[in-house]
Order: structure tokens, then sequence, then C-alpha cells
């Protein structure tokens, strides 16, 4: 018995080709097993059985952006890769496949999505730098303010009236203020992705992103409010500006304070690799969780706490075991030798707070950008007159952003915070979803307004990729 | 401006003493706001709030999770306190406070805390070795049946019919099938605590407990059945059984053949650890998914992924950064002295798999425990009736392991083994959810159960310690 397992279980090694055999057997009987299980025991096995389905669905988006590195041969950032694989999967239903189909629907694989973005945001927080930041403040004030009146009044004054006359003036507004939206996640990973998060650029981008999104917040609720109220008080306006502006201030004084405490108070409970992970991925959900209460994106809260945290705050947690273990090898050697090594492997250990979030980001980040991908409806382009309005829209899209950039000031490239503000991605769906659900915005409006957004957020990562490049 | 918000966010650095004054007062201001708004906001808000409150529940859970570790400063693994702390904030509603009860019914949650216990036992399969296994042979074997077949008969057909007169048969199976369990889990963490991962008493306990594994999951299968189907034939029970063997015989087979090959081909893609950590994780959900499809449990599926990974598949990703910085600080140095020192960091590396997993796993399994926690209902608790047999059940489940002591041969401390295969953890406790789900298990048996599990796992630390010291 003994034997025999262990000469079964030797096998694979021993018989490379004989194997095969064996291999083609046990998949035909395997797999029809499993999928005409599939409707006897999906109520009897119970237990588990969503949760399941649910892991075969990670699967096949993670795998499915793993295989969409492959645009990184071609140059192209990784991002790219998987909005466009997401898009394949998404519109397979084109082909009947429907297959793919619950994925859209499924509320944890949402869930995971929207994790994604806020771990995508909290780790680009965690790269940057409050001091940094604060260097290019007033360029990122003035790129975000550009960047959010010249689309709005290109699109609800000029170009919205002109290309699409006799809409009500409402459907005017929404369009002009689904122009004004900035998703920062795209151009983020673009940047991240080529190594270019310290730029100047990227940094104005970052900052004027979060502004972009306080003023979002205002637009939506005028707007919204004149709609359906017909006219909007300055009052109401006040208190949404300060509750955001408070939020933003209030958590980075409060955050820079309690966090040291915090760390050193959980340090006394252990000091472990798992309580150092758990402590930072706590701090920057439970600020999105306040973004979202004050009424901003979760992203912005994400954001405000990776800026806060400094690894200085987990300065009582001892993860460096490698250094230890080494330190023992290296007890009779120069002095001077001895402590460059200790530093080669202690600048890994600094770096910890963001490598300890990376496996969680490899897990949900590409499900949010191949979920993101899967929400473009390609049928919605092929209307051809609609086609028209939209890429006209587009244009006015990239027109405003790129005005924005004009702004940044000297020494920086203005084509690449142009073209980094550009993506409108699901904060522009935002404003044209609610318009929707007032009446405002009608079936073409919204289909033209999708399609601004897919080509924004599809062509930004090709063109910052070329200019990236160029500029180095 | 630039400089009042740049004095405004240094402040809290220079003024400690004031800063607390301001605390207050922005606390005063932002709960209010937050939890006033949350009516308000909920509907115009829209995106993102059910996510955002599932990241308050995160934070709740791991932060609580982390704070109950202090059971480890009193000798106690942090298993046991993490499910005290479920217990706890499952139980706050007896004192009227009703904030935590929508974790129980929060969908994501759930699904995470399943996540969560896949991921363990996928990490315990990776900890685990096919070779090792073999090794502990015929002991482990005989080890792990006495201690299944005589817990269960003590439970489903002595004991608990006695002390239990008048449930229905199926209860009292589910009874002696969570007494056969054996947390791996917990027992490893108890000898690594204590040091004693190398002794031969530890490998058979070690062994027999994932035998066991196994052998629990089939009794499940069987168990599940008769519940389901009302009766169960000798043909379904073969059947159940064939598919496991042939599933567990299968996987491992075919998964040994195609995980070199895998790991071949996506390292032509991109040979980073993000893709090393997908492709890993990927390997343990499909397979998790496929033991459900199977009509196993997922953990089954994920634990033998764990068991077929190896370090070995994965050669061709380079994650060793800090191998290769080093290397160059190391030109100059005696090659014996370079070699050794290589080894000490190599050796880091080659854990990678495992540790890729980590923060993975601090983040789902903390959530597993909690929430197995929080099903607990203390005010069963309150029957002194129910405590007492809990308490008969208690010492059945330490006599049932005890026997398999018995059978361990020559040259070992049979106590110890005894001890050792006591803990029932998250195993025993999946068997009572199990059974409550199909409506077998009342609360009273589940919570005689859950007490039972608890207390299994609060006194084998104790116990094993005299036992282990008295030994040496």
């Amino acid at each position: 018995m003994k034997q025999l397992v262990s000469r079964l279980l030797d096998w694979p090694r021993q018989h490379k080709m004989r194997i095969i055999v064996f291999t083609v057997m046990m998949v035909m009987i395997l797999v029809p097993t499993i999928f005409a299980s599939d409707a006897s025991h999906s109520e009897s096995a119970g237990h588990g059985s969503e949760a399941a389905t649910t892991f075969l669905w990670i699967v096949i988006i993670l795998v499915a952006a793993k295989l969409s590195s492959l645009v990184e041969k071609v140059g192209q950032p990784s991002v790219l890769g998987e909005l466009v694989m997401g898009v394949v999967l998404g519109n397979l239903v084109l082909l009947g496949i429907y297959f793919f189909e619950p994925i859209k629907d499924n509320d944890i694989i949402t869930f995971l999505s929207e994790l994604g973005v806020v771990i995508l945001l909290f780790q680009i927080g965690l790269e940057s730098n409050i001091h940094e930041m604060k260097k290019v403040g007033v360029k990122a004030l003035l790129v975000a303010i550009v960047g959010v009146v010249v689309p709005f009044v290109l699109g609800a004054y000029i170009v919205g009236p002109w290309i699409m006359p006799g809409l009500g003036s409402n459907a005017y507004l929404f369009i002009g203020a689904a122009l004004t939206a900035t998703s920062v996640g795209i151009t983020a990973r673009v940047f991240k992705d080529l190594g270019k998060l310290k730029t100047k650029e990227a940094q104005i981008i970052l900052g004027a992103a979060v502004i972009d999104d306080v003023l979002g917040l205002i637009i939506l609720a005028v707007i919204s409010a004149m709609v359906t109220l017909g006219a909007v008080s300055i009052g109401v306006i006040s208190w949404i500006i300060a509750k955001a502006v408070l939020f933003l201030v209030g958590s980075i004084v409060i955050g820079q304070l309690a966090a040291p405490f915090i760390g050193k108070a959980f340090s006394k409970i252990h000091t472990g690799v798992a309580m150092k992970f758990t402590l930072t991925i706590c701090f920057g959900l439970f600020f999105a969780f306040l973004a979202q209460k004050i009424g901003l994106a979760p992203i912005v809260g994400a954001f405000a706490a990776g800026l806060i945290l400094d690894p200085v705050h987990f300065r009582y947690f001892k993860d460096a075991k490698v250094v230890r273990d080494v330190r023992k090898e290296l007890k009779d050697i120069h002095p001077q030798k001895k402590r460059k090594i200790v530093e080669a492997i202690d600048s890994h250990s600094h770096r910890h707070l963001e490598d300890l979030i990376e496996p969680l980001a490899a897990f949900v980040v590409p499900i949010f950008f191949v979920m993101t991908g899967m929400a473009v409806d390609i049928s919605t382009m092929f209307d051809p007159k609609i086609l028209m309005v939209a890429f006209v829209i587009t244009v006015v899209a990239f027109a405003g952003k790129m005005a924005s950039g004009l702004v940044a000031g000297k020494g920086v490239n203005k084509q690449i915070i142009g073209w980094g503000m550009a993506p409108r991605g699901e904060v522009g769906l935002i404003f044209a979803m609610i318009g929707k659900q007032l009446g405002v915005v009608n079936d073409e409006i919204f289909s033209i307004i999708v399609i601004m957004v897919i080509l924004t957020t599809l062509f930004t990562p090709i063109i910052l990729n070329v200019l990236l490049k160029k500029q180095k």
C-alpha cells in the first residue's frame, strides 16, 4: 500500500512520456464530473458554493491580467493590457459567449475591484510624500481649477449646445460636469508601471486629482440642486466645501499625530510583520471609509492615509530577520565592509511598508482594471451618428485637460500633465449615471459620455507612455 | 496661503501639548458630521457606499484580532484570542450594543472569511511536504485512524446519545464528526512556539493531522450525503470516497506535472514577484474551486494545491533582489565567507512562496476566526445544563485522541501524541457550521461544539508545555 502510493506519487517524474496519456485520461474523467456535478451538487453541497465560483472568477481575472502583461513586450504599461483584456472579456457576449457575464454582476468581484483602486491609491500615497506634495501645492491647485473650468464651459455652454442643439440646458450641464472628472487611477498606474512616480509631473497630477475630486463633489451638488430644486443656496455649497477641506486637513493633522502613537501601542502587543501589515492596511481602509462618509471618493481618503504614514511610525517593529541572520555570518569581517552589507539589506527592510502591501495589491488591483475594461460596452459604438458626436466630445475632453497643463508653470512637461489629467474613468460615469437617474441625461447622451470615457481611458496610457519615454 | 498650509501641517510636530485641544475639537466636529451625514448622503453619494462600510467592518475585525494577540503574553495561541474576540463582538448585542450586528450578515465579510480559511489551508499545504508525509508513514496513519474512529464512535453512538437523549441520529453523527477533527494549524503552532517541531512526536502528529483532515472530509461528505439524501448507499459512499481519492491523487499527479510547465510559461511573460504571487494564489484558488465542484470542501483543494506547489516550480522567477544587491558588496571578500552569507540570504528567498502568501493571509485569516467566534451565541451558554454537557463532550474529545496516542508505537511519548492531537480548531468548527447550515445542528449543539473547540484549544498548549518540559 505504502509502496503503491509512493510509486504513484513519483510516477510523474519517472515517466515523462506515458504521463500524457494518463493526464488526458484524468482530464476526461474529471472535467465532465466537475461540470456535470454543477447542477446536482450546487444545492446539496451548499456551503462555499458561491464563494468557490467567485474563486474561479478571481482566477480567470488574475490569469487574464497576467497574460495581458504581454503588452509590456511591445513597450506598453501593463495597465493598458488589463483594460483591453477586460474589454475583450466583457464583450465576448457579442460573439455569443455568455460564460463571463456573471462576473459583471458579482457583488464580491465588484467589492474586490473597489478595494483594488483604494489599495492602489493607498500604495501611491505611501510612495508619495507630504513635503514633496506641498512643494507643488499651488501648481496642482491651478491645474485642477483650469482642468475643471475649461472642460465644463466647453461642454456645457459652447461645444455641447453647438453639436447637440435642442436639448434642455440641464442636459448640457451634465455633459459639462462629466467632462470635468479626473480618474487618477489609470494615470497613477502608468506612472507607477514606468517608475515615474517621483517626477514633478506625477506629484502635480496626484495633487490636482485630489483637488479635482473636491471640486467634482461641489459641481455635482450644485447641478443636482439646480436640476431638482431649480436653484442653489450658497449655504449648502459652503458647507460641502467646508466639510471636504475639514476632512482633508483634519485627517492629515490628526493622522500624523495618531500614527506614531498607534504604532507604539500595538508594537507592545506584537512586533511581527503581520501586525505591521495589519496596522498599515487598517489605516488606509479606515481613511477610505471616512472619506466616503464625508461625501468624497474613498480613494481620496486612502491616498491621504498613504501620505500620512511613514516608515518611522513603525520603527518599533522588527521584521528584518534577514539582517540578524546575515550579521551572524559577518562576525570577523572588516567593520567598514560589514556596515555596507547590513545597509544594503537594511534598505530592503525600510521599504517594507510598500512591500507588505504589494501582494495584497497584486491580488486586488488587477481586478479593478479588468473590471473597468469589462464595463466598456462596445455595442454603444455601433451607431455612426452617436460615434461622430462622441468623437467631438472626446476631442473636447482632451482639449479641456490639455489647457490645464498650460498653467502648470515652468520646469515641467505641460503635455504630460495635460494628458495625465485626461482619463475620466468611473468618475465621469458617475456623473452620467446621476444625470440619467435625474431624467436629464437620455440614452444617447449617456452613450456619448460612455464612449468619451472609454476613449480617454484607453488612449491615455498609450500617449502617456510615448511622452514619458520621450522625456527620458 | 502656501505658508499657512505648511505651518498647519507641521504643527503636530511642533506643539505636542496644544495639539490635544485641537484633536478633541476636530473629533467633536468630525464624528457627528460623519454619522449625521450617514442618512442624508447614503442616497446621493451612492457609489462606493456599501464598499466603504465594509472597509470599516474589515478594520474593526482586524484591529480586534490584533488586540486579541495579547493572549500570546499569557502563552496562548493567537487563534484563541481571535475566537474569543469574535465571541465578544458577536455578543455585545446582549449588552444592548447593536453596532456590530451588520457584520454577521455582510456577504463580503462572509466571502473574505471563506477565503481566509482557504488561504490558511493553502499555507499549511505549502509548509507541508509530500515526501516528509511519506516518511511519517504507518505510525501516522494508525494514529490518524484511531484518532478518528474512537472519538467518532464515542460521540456519535455512546456518549452523545447517553448525555443528550432524544436528538435525531443525524445530530449525533455531527457531534461525532466534530470530535474527529484535528487542527493542523493549532497543533503546528503550539509545537513551533515550544521549539519542538523536529521531535519524532511532532512529526507523527503533523502527519496524522494531515491524514485526519482527509479522513474527516470523507466523513463530512458521507454524513452530509446521509443528511441531505436521507439515507446513504454503499454505492454513494464508495463514489464519494472514489471522487475524493481521484481528486487528491489526480490533482497531485496532474498538478506536479502542470506546475513546472505553468511556471515556465508565465515566467516568459514576466519574472517579477507579482507574477509569482499571482500564479501561486491562482493555483490555490483554482484547486479550491475544483474541490468544491467535486463535492469536497474548498479547503481540501487548497491544501492539495499547497502540497503540490514547490519552490522549484518557480525557479525561473528572480525575486531575490536582496541577493544581487548584497553580492555587489561582497566582491573582494573571501569566497568561503561570501558563499555562507549568500546562503543565509538565499534561505529567505526559498521561503518566498509562503512569505508572499503571508500578507494576504494576515488580511483574511483573522476574519475567518473572528467571524467563527461571532457565530457563537453566548446566551445558549447561560444554560448550566449545556455547559455541563459541553464539559463531558470535552472530556470525550480529549479521551478519544489520547487513545490514538496508544498506537503510536515504541520510542515516542504516547501522552504527548495524544494531547498533541487534541485541538479541534477551525476544522471542528467547520463541521459544526455545515451541520448548522444543513439544519441538523441546533444552536445548543453548536454552542457545545464551540465550547469543546475552545477548551481543547485552550488546554492543549498548557498541558503540552508541561509534558514537553518534563520529557526534556
